[in-house]
């Protein structure tokens, strides 16, 4: 059987409990869409990495690395997701960071989820979160592993019927979806939220921007967000994800949208299937 | 050789990379002082748990079992410190937490840290931490797994005659320090933090407040606390720490502190010696 799971190079799925990714969440990950063995958001997923790194004084793992890992835990898989896990490894116990850190290197492999063509062609449907995001610039930005907020604000519905919810901060800003960025068409003009005080800046987005070089990234409000002529999630599993509805508000899959699935279809990614 | 760790109530020291404990931080723990097999203050420990397992939404573990737990990994050691971790478990990827959950419990028995007879009696240095806390009312007071804020703000310094960082918010409000609660005596009266918007309450402190009934729990300016008569942290591990100067401003021990470290002698804890 292949190994989709490596642990420090070598094959395994456990890690120790004294590991301070358990302890306190020290550590970050990506979550890495991979078809036929390609990664096409590769070098987004690598920069946002180097930079949480480099922010939470961590050693960053080499790149070349990785790449390989990711190609041996993908290995045979049409299509899947590889979970890239670095943690601050083991020390003394306390939140001083060792003197000298050993990072714990977890490169895992699953089947892709299945992606649900409707959605892909009318929308998903999102609900605003009651819970309001924290706001901490130290971390904003980063895909850290303290992410109780998204498990809490995720844990407030269960009808399969809605797929996201949308986090606003303790201002009432929109920030992001649990698991996804989020766009909007304002007066012609795209609009992603800034994330200097929480939310995670996903490599989906960074695509976006890098291809919409005159989108604005700004404070959004709910009230804009609610008039805007389109609006969309973007993810790094899912793709780009027309939003049909934010409660009772209905929007339209509008053109902006429709192109950037196409761009996501020339990166490689098919959006109706796995 | 004495087992140290039981996880899920077997002897071991290694879970799942799958674990939401690892993944997230999701879950809980308690870092239990444990003097000749005895731990004095397990009532507020199990009350902390109980507490943070409802607010996550985590079936709480049996009290009797940890203890039972506890006295294992403990056995023959007159001084320890045993940290219980409770997660999540497993579950399918994504945020939701499962619908059938399983938690890991993990006990596991430290060495207790030298304790310096010279801080007890003189007291400890301090330093304001540049890093704010973030305000998040719905983690606040817990003692979760999402402690990136605590490991950014003990890695400002290094310097080893600073036992202790004090953590403010966003607007400048003392809160606690990385490791401790924090108390001061204002006008003769004692107060201490509300943690309402974030800190975590810790065991230590629970037990000052159930003795000093009158004590005020509320918000309290940096300036004020400059201004007290007598300034204390409180830890579980550590007890009753004088405060001895924090950056410049020098405190002396006062009766208010000498008082309360009777009180944790009475308790059992030894306040000079491991």
């Amino acid at each position: 059987m292949a190994v989709r799971e490596l642990i420090n190079g070598q094959a395994g799925a456990t890690l120790s409990s004294r590991d301070r990714g358990l302890l306190y969440g020290d550590g970050l990950f990506e979550t890495v869409r991979v078809v036929g063995g390609v990664a096409p958001l590769w070098p987004h997923h690598m920069a946002r990495l180097a930079e949480g790194c480099a922010r939470l004084g961590l050693p960053a793992p080499d790149p070349r690395l990785l790449a390989t890992e990711l190609q041996a835990v993908a290995s045979g898989m049409e299509a899947a997701v590889v979970r890239i896990t670095v943690t601050r490894g083991e020390g003394a116990r306390g939140y001083a960071p060792p003197a000298i850190q050993q990072p714990t290197r977890i490169v895992a492999a699953f089947p892709m989820p299945p992606l649900d063509a409707r959605a892909a062609s009318e929308g998903i449907r999102v609900r605003v979160c009651a819970l309001r995001l924290a706001e901490q610039p130290r971390l904003a930005g980063l895909k850290h592993l303290n992410r109780l907020e998204q498990v809490l604000a995720r844990a407030e519905w269960n009808d399969p019927a809605i797929a996201e919810g949308l986090l606003l901060d303790g201002a009432g800003r929109v920030i992001c979806a649990t698991m996804a960025n989020v766009f909007a068409v304002i007066d012609g003009a795209l609009v992603t939220p800034a994330l200097e005080r929480c939310g995670v800046a996903g490599v989906a987005r960074a695509e976006v921007l890098a291809t919409q070089v005159r989108a604005q990234v700004r404070d959004l409000r709910l009230d804009e967000l609610l008039d805007a002529s389109e609006v969309f999630l973007t993810s790094s599993v899912r793709g780009i994800l027309p939003v049909q509805a934010v409660g009772d508000k209905v929007f339209a899959p509008g053109p902006v949208t429709r192109a950037l699935q196409q761009h996501w279809r020339d990166l490689g990614f098919p959006l109706e299937q796995a």
